[in-house]
Parts: structure tokens; sequence; C-alpha cells
């Protein structure tokens, strides 16, 4: 056989490499970690599409490049990316930094691990039973299960699966022509993760019971209750009550106790989707808001959101301990789970879920939880709710503010009228005009790059703003300069 | 109202954060990059679960600790868990570290942003576009489309899912109910991911129609034309057929032209699972293997795997061009995807995906693409391929090797036949014995640290050790040290 060429050569070079990811980490330093929360800079450096993709040069070609043009890519990568840890960025539901939380991502990184196995992934596997554990307790379970997922939409969709399988387990052998039709119950302001769970899973979006909300952005129980028996009489099985603990725009709290008795009542799955608002267990003060999550059978809760882990950490809990997670989900594979190993195949968590490759994802909120304790993580949920509370108070002493809610959460959600629309909500156009407020204020903005915070609709109310405060960087004075600068870029609306 | 307390307290300390990180670092340098790649060094520190509980103390509470605490067990972590860089472990399709792509992966969890909107991800919306572009170009496609999802898994599941839609839209409204029964139809040596997501979409597992395999473990297209055709009489919707280019344990790769004529003259979804192998479209020398892929509707292709982008770094590449993967996942969330934005609203892409929260996996891939070129990725694949050649050459000189399978790909199948049981095949506890010689190799093998690969059985096949080679860092020693290690931990059995 012919010679084989040079199979000793390593193609990368290892000092080389680390030397390229020291200067990166500086870089990364610099123009993310202390540029990128500071509020003297901007939150973002807008350009157009066309611009970007110019200055950018996102073309993979044939040949590498020398080390001091890959270093300037990292630099623009940054110079060119949201600051998602700046203090003035209220744009979704993730914002901040936590360094304890980073250093557990990089090790992640650099430690590139999949958590399926204890052979390959030992202290992860620990680790994640440990933190799954910590978040139960808070729950109010003292036993059950959980696995950490690619985010809450996933969380909510294992749900579903899960109340199926519990429900009849034959679905997974013979598909869902085997059952009788399921329906899932909801509000119309839950996440759309359980709509597109609905439709992944083959159950379909129809099979979806809006359930009514009251003034607040609640379930109301009793229209639950009506709704399932009407499901029923119908000839549908009631599934799961996906209930919400700090809603996606308005930041409400789905009554759980009372929705805990429907559910009893009909033999339902209760699931709480506390992606957003679970964190407030962590609070004294607010863990009132979730009363009654301890009877739910799973709840959703995303540490990347309010506790600022860091994407993606999602954790899903179950009271559940006939090990259903894995009866739902496994596939029995061979080449990975043997059951002839030296150590206990329980520890084995891989086929508990649907994936294969899994990050680590529990190390990031591990690392940080043992910087702050439970004490720290309160602290930083307790803070949001005061700077929330203050932000209202003084938006209620300024004059073209127009609060729609009172919040219950951290969702701050108003218009801005402009001087020249106050008084004329009379006006034929009021509305459309209105609508048009909050977006023009956000290119505005965007475009300046002085703070960044969304707007929506939502039923008859045209676009708002939805104001959130996550980071424990944010300050008395970026809620004052928040309602300056809303009227700074609407005033001449 | 009572006075608020402090709510100019950031909580977190920014530099002294910064410092910690920067320890981290040189801790993350040392322990993981350095000593992690060292052959010199173990692959793994064994620790019993209760024993590893003990020293890495994981239970989380009320109080933080000190930093030199936390730094102490940023250390412990690294020091027990797995080094999957290590040249020497050979345990699963993932191995190596790539010093580009490892700054590409820093730099997206420092800036933390969610792929779903241009708004919060500007560079990663046009990078990711970018990088599938690139991708398919290698496919064989122009135009298409195509999401990075958290793992091939997935991948695989959307295809089952877009293949669904495109035959029955109304099946997202309404449901499996709504439509006649569907058969996916693959080989039983394909990933169990394939499983998976038809007991998760709601087909049920029952109705994957296995197909027959050659010698070799590649599909055979008569086998799959004829079932196809008997699953049409029986009733059911052949739905998709799931080929494999470079199946998990054998490496195989299905003969995809022939498996297209089938699926054309069916008219039935032709996926190409290549998490594995896809890799080898970088390869003049071995792009053969996909000969036929450009005839496929979707391909998974895992760069996480092979060309040691990281993990998570998976690819669905789509030949559509009627924007079937936004139909099809979509549920219009006004919240976030605003249609009044001042940008060109398809840039927002989160909407193709069931998840919401999505990771900038294109980054870490499109950085070390950079860097090397398809040139010095090619050059990788190339290589992996060599040490294969090698270690069989090698393999095939000694005494007590038994390869199951000439190796099609970079996974060598063989068993190890101990002296004592040389020239007893015969024997009535040969397969017995045989069965335990793989499982009490490795058992020594992880306790002493010096190396890792993985076993398993398949078919009639009893145990029998899989050799995957893919780091750059992989020599020619240290193929014949695995030999040697081989020998020396089994030769007393
Ligand atoms: C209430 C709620 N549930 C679920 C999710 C989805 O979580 P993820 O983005 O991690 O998929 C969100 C996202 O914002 C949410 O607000
Ligand atoms: C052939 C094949 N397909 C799919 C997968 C699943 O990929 P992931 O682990 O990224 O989910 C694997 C994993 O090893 C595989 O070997």
């Amino acid at each position: 056989p012919a010679e084989l060429p040079d199979m000793n050569d390593p193609l990368i070079d290892h000092s080389e490499g680390q030397l390229f990811l020291n200067e990166a980490f500086k870089i990364i330093i610099e123009e993310v970690l202390c540029k990128g929360t500071d509020v003297k800079q901007k939150v973002c450096e807008w350009k157009e599409p066309g611009e970007l993709a110019q200055l950018l040069d996102f073309e993979l070609r044939a040949a590498g490049e020398p080390q001091q043009r890959l270093l300037q890519r990292v630099k623009d990568v940054a110079k060119y990316s949201i600051k998602t840890s700046h203090p003035r960025f209220f744009n979704q539901l993730f914002a901040g930094v936590d360094y304890h939380a980073l250093a557990g991502r990089f090790l992640s990184e650099a430690l590139n691990t999949n958590l399926y196995t204890y052979e390959v992934a030992p202290v992860f596997v620990l680790m994640e039973t440990e933190v799954l554990r910590s978040l139960r307790q808070l729950v109010g379970w003292t036993e059950g299960d959980g696995i950490f997922c690619p985010g809450g939409s996933t969380s909510n969709m294992f749900a579903m699966n899960l109340a199926r399988y519990q429900l009849f387990p034959e679905v997974k052998s013979q598909g869902l022509w085997a059952v009788p039709r399921l329906s899932i119950f909801t509000s119309a302001e839950s996440h759309y993760s359980v709509k597109k769970g609905a439709a992944y899973l083959g159950i379909g979006t129809d099979n979806i019971v809006v359930v009514k909300v009251d003034e607040g952005g609640r379930i109301i129980p009793e229209d639950l209750e009506q709704k399932i028996e009407l499901t029923k009489s119908q000839g549908a099985v009631p599934l799961l009550v996906s209930c919400t603990s700090g809603t996606t725009v308005r930041g409400a709290f789905d009554p759980l106790d009372r929705i805990a008795d429907v559910c009893e009542r009909h033999n339902v799955w209760m699931h709480v989707d506390a992606a957003w608002g679970g964190s407030v267990l962590f609070s004294e003060q607010h863990r009132h808001l979730m009363k009654g999550v301890a009877r739910a059978n799973s709840v959703a809760w995303n540490p990347h959101k309010l506790l600022m882990a860091g994407l993606q950490c999602s954790a899903l809990l179950l009271q559940d301990t006939t090990n259903l997670l894995k009866k739902c989900h496994s596939a029995n594979a061979t080449y990975l789970f043997q059951q002839d190993k030296c150590y206990d195949v329980n520890l084995d968590v891989g086929d508990k879920t649907v994936q294969c490759s899994r990050k680590d994802d529990c190390l990031k909120l591990w690392l940080m939880w043992k910087a702050v304790g439970s004490i720290g993580l309160a602290a930083r949920v307790d803070k949001a709710f005061n700077l929330v509370r203050y932000l209202v108070e003084q938006m209620r002493k300024r004059e073209g503010f127009h609060l729609l809610w009172e919040p219950e959460f951290l969702n701050v959600c108003f218009w801005f009228i402009p001087p020249s629309m106050r008084g004329k909500e009379g006006n034929a156009d009021y509305q459309d005009r209105l609508a048009n407020v909050a977006p023009v204020i956000k290119e505005r903005m965007i475009k300046q790059g002085t703070m960044m915070v969304g707007y929506q609709p939502l039923g008859d109310k045209v676009n708002f703003f939805r104001m959130i405060v996550i980071s424990t960087l944010v300050s008395k004075d970026d809620m004052d300069f928040f309602l300056d600068e809303i009227e700074r870029l609407g005033n001449d609306l």
C-alpha cells in the first residue's frame, strides 16, 4: 500500500492556539465585559444588515487567515453585537452578567463534555442531581425527578409528553392514533411554546383550549373547570393544564392553588411554566406569588432569566418518583447505555431526555449559587422588585406615561403618550397613532444605541412598551434615565 | 409608602468578578487545556460516585463562599472531569479541541444572546445564514434553508416534523388524528434519535419500519422499496426515509443515490442523518461516501463531532425554498416577532424553530472555519482516515485483535481475544467469555485512567470495542499505544 502521509502532524499548534485564546480572552474582557457593562457606552451599535455584512465579511473560504486578522474578527463580532449585560438592556427576559456563572460557562466549554453517562461526565451527573434537588426543595418537594433542557420551551414540551405517557403509555409505541383526542388547557397569555409543543408533539394547536383570564391576566379557575367539563363532554381527554408563573408580556401569576383544586378534581396533569417567574421562590417576600406550586406535577424554571445564570439554563422539575421521565423518553441504546458497566447504571441519566448530546447547563448555576448562596440570589430577586416599584412610582409622577396594569412582577407595561396626543383619546385616529408610537421610539432608540426595550400589542391593546428589570447592575438612575429617554425620543411624535 | 431599600447596590462587584474570571481562566488553561491534552497525563481520574460527591461537596447552601474556595472548586471540577480533548480519549463521537472554536465559544458565552431576532443578534443572524449557505454548498445546493439545533437528535426530529407538515399541513392545527397512519423507514443501525423522535412527535415507534442492511451495515435499497410498497398496501402513508451517513456504531454510509431513486419513485421525504459522517464532504478524497446527498430533502450534520467545533454545533440543512421551516414551526408570537419593525422582519429567524431561546452555535464553527479554511478542515478529515488505516494495518499484524468489519469510516470495531481464549471459538462458553472481555478491560482502563474507548453489542455480535479517531492531536504513537494498552489490560483474561 502507498505510504501514508504524515500522521504525526497535529495540525493544530497548541501553544499558538492557547496564545490566541489568551488574546481573545483579553478582548472579551475589554469589549464585552468592561465596555459592554459600562453605562456610558452604547447598548448597541446599529448597522443595517447590508452594511453589517460588508463590515464583518462573513464569507467562508478555502484558505485560513492570520491570527491578527482573526483577533480583529473577535473584536468586530463583539463590537457589533448587542450588549445584553449593559444596565440599559431591558429588551428581553434575560440580561446582566454574573462572573461566577460565566466562569462556569467557560469551564463547560473547555471541558466539552456530554451529560449522558457517569463515565464521561461524572462530576456533572452528580452536580445536576444536586442542583435539581435544591430547586425542587424550593418548590416544596423532598423527592422527585427532573432534567436540564435546552430552553424553557423544551421543558414545557417535555411536560406535555410526560403527561401523555402517564395517561396512555401505549402512545410511545403506537402513536396518537391509538388514543382519544387530547386537550391542553392554557390561557391566551401563556408562552407560545405551549402552541409550538402541541403542534410538534402531534396533538395540534386546535386541541389547545384557551382559558379566560381576569383583568390581571391570570387564569380564571372557574372557566378552566367549565372548559374541562365541556371538553370531556365532547369526547376529548383533558391532558394537561399549563399554568404560568410570570407570563411573558404581563408578568402575571396564575392562581396555582385554585387551579390545583380543579386539576385534582379532574385528574389532569398540572404543569407550571415558571420559566420567567420561578426565581421568586428564592425570595421570602415574593414566593407567595407561587403559592400552591408544590401541588403541581411539573415545573419549568429558567435560571437563565431572572437569576442571570446565562443562556441556556432551564430546569424541568417533577414531583414524580416512578421514573416516568426515563420510561417516557428512553430508547435504551446499547452503544451508550450499556447495562454491564462497573458502576450503578442509574447514574447514566442521558436516557431521561429526547436529546443525545446534552450540555452540562447545571455547572454555571451551581458555581453561581455556591458563590452567593440562596441569600444572594434572593437579594437579586428582591432588588428587581424594588426597582420596579420605584420605576412605577416615578412613572406616576410624569405626564404621558400610562401604565396598562399594576405590575405583579417585573414587567412594566405602559404606553407613552406624546404631548401632541394627550387628552385626545376621543379622536378617531388615536389608536392608530398610539400604535405607532412605540415602534418609532424603538427605532430611534436602537439607532442611537442608548437603551433597548421591547414593545408589542396584546388583545385589544395596541403596541405598548414592556419594560423588564433583571440585572443587578441596574440602579435608580437607570430608571430615571429610562423615563427621560422615552420622553426625549418620543416627545415630538 | 415605606422607604425602598438601597437600590443602587450592584450586588455584584464587577472588578472583583473580572478578577475571578481571570483566575478561573488561568485554571482552565492549566488544568483543562494544558494538562488535559498532555499525553503524559491521565484521561480520567476515576472516583466512585460516593467518594466524588464527598470530594466535591455539591450541596447548595444559604450563604456564599469566599473567592479562593470557589477557585478551588473550579480546579476540582476540572480535575475530576473527563479530559475529552486528551489524545487518548476515543470514547465518543466527539473529541479534541480547536482553540479558535473555543475562543468563539467563550465569546458566545460572554455576549450571552439569543439567536431569534436581528434586533438582539444582528451579527449572528447574518453569520448563521452564511454558515448554513456554506454547508449547503458542500451538500451541493445553491439554494435552500436550514437552522442550527441543540444537537443532531433535534435536527433529525425537525426533519420528521417538516416531512409531516409538507405532506399534511393540517396536522399542525388538527393533530395526528386528522391524518392517516404515517411510517418512517430506517435501518436498525440508525441513531436512536429516530426512535425517540417517532415517539416524541406522536407517531409512535411501532410506525418505524426497519429496513434490512447489507454485511457492511448499509441500507439495502431493494428492501426499502419493498417495505414502502408493503406499508402502502397496508394503508399507511410512507412519511420519511432516514438514511445515515456514518452510522453510530459501525460508521456505515447508506447508498444515498440508490435510496434517492426509491424516494423519488414513491415521493417520500429523504432525510440524511449525517451527524457523524457529514464532515467527509470537506474531503476531496472521501466525499464520494455521500454521493447522491444533493438529492435528499434534508441533511443533519454535526460539526461538533468530527470537525471539533465543540458541543453543541448541529445544523439541519434543507433543500426547500418555500419557507417550509418557518411555516411548520412558527407561532407568530407578537411580543417577539413584531411585524412593524424598522428592518426586514425575515431576518427574525427565531420562528423557524420550536425553541424560543436559542444559542448562536454558528459562531464557533465560523471562527474556526475562518481560521483554517475549508482546506484546513479537509486536512483534519483526511488525517483521521489515515490514522484509522494505520491502526487497522497494525491490528492485522497482532494476534488477538479481531476486526469485525472493514472500516468504511473512522469507527474501528474489534474484539480483543485474550491469549487464553485464542483458538477456542468452538467452546460452549466462548461467546459469554468474549462478551465479558470488553467490560473488564474498560473498567481497568478507566480506573487507571490511561485511555477511554467504548464498547457495545450489536445484533448477534457480543460486546466489541468501537474505537473512534477524531482529534488532530492523535498520532501514530497513540495508535500503537492503544493496541499495547488493550493487550496490557486484557492479556490475563
Ligand atoms: C413564560 C415563558 N415560558 C417559556 C419561555 C420559553 O423559554 P425559552 O426561551 O428558554 O425556551 C419563555 C420565554 O421567554 C417565557 O416567557
Ligand atoms: C448518526 C448519528 N445521528 C445523530 C446523533 C445525535 O446527535 P446529537 O448527539 O447531537 O443529538 C448521533 C450521535 O452520536 C449519531 O451518531
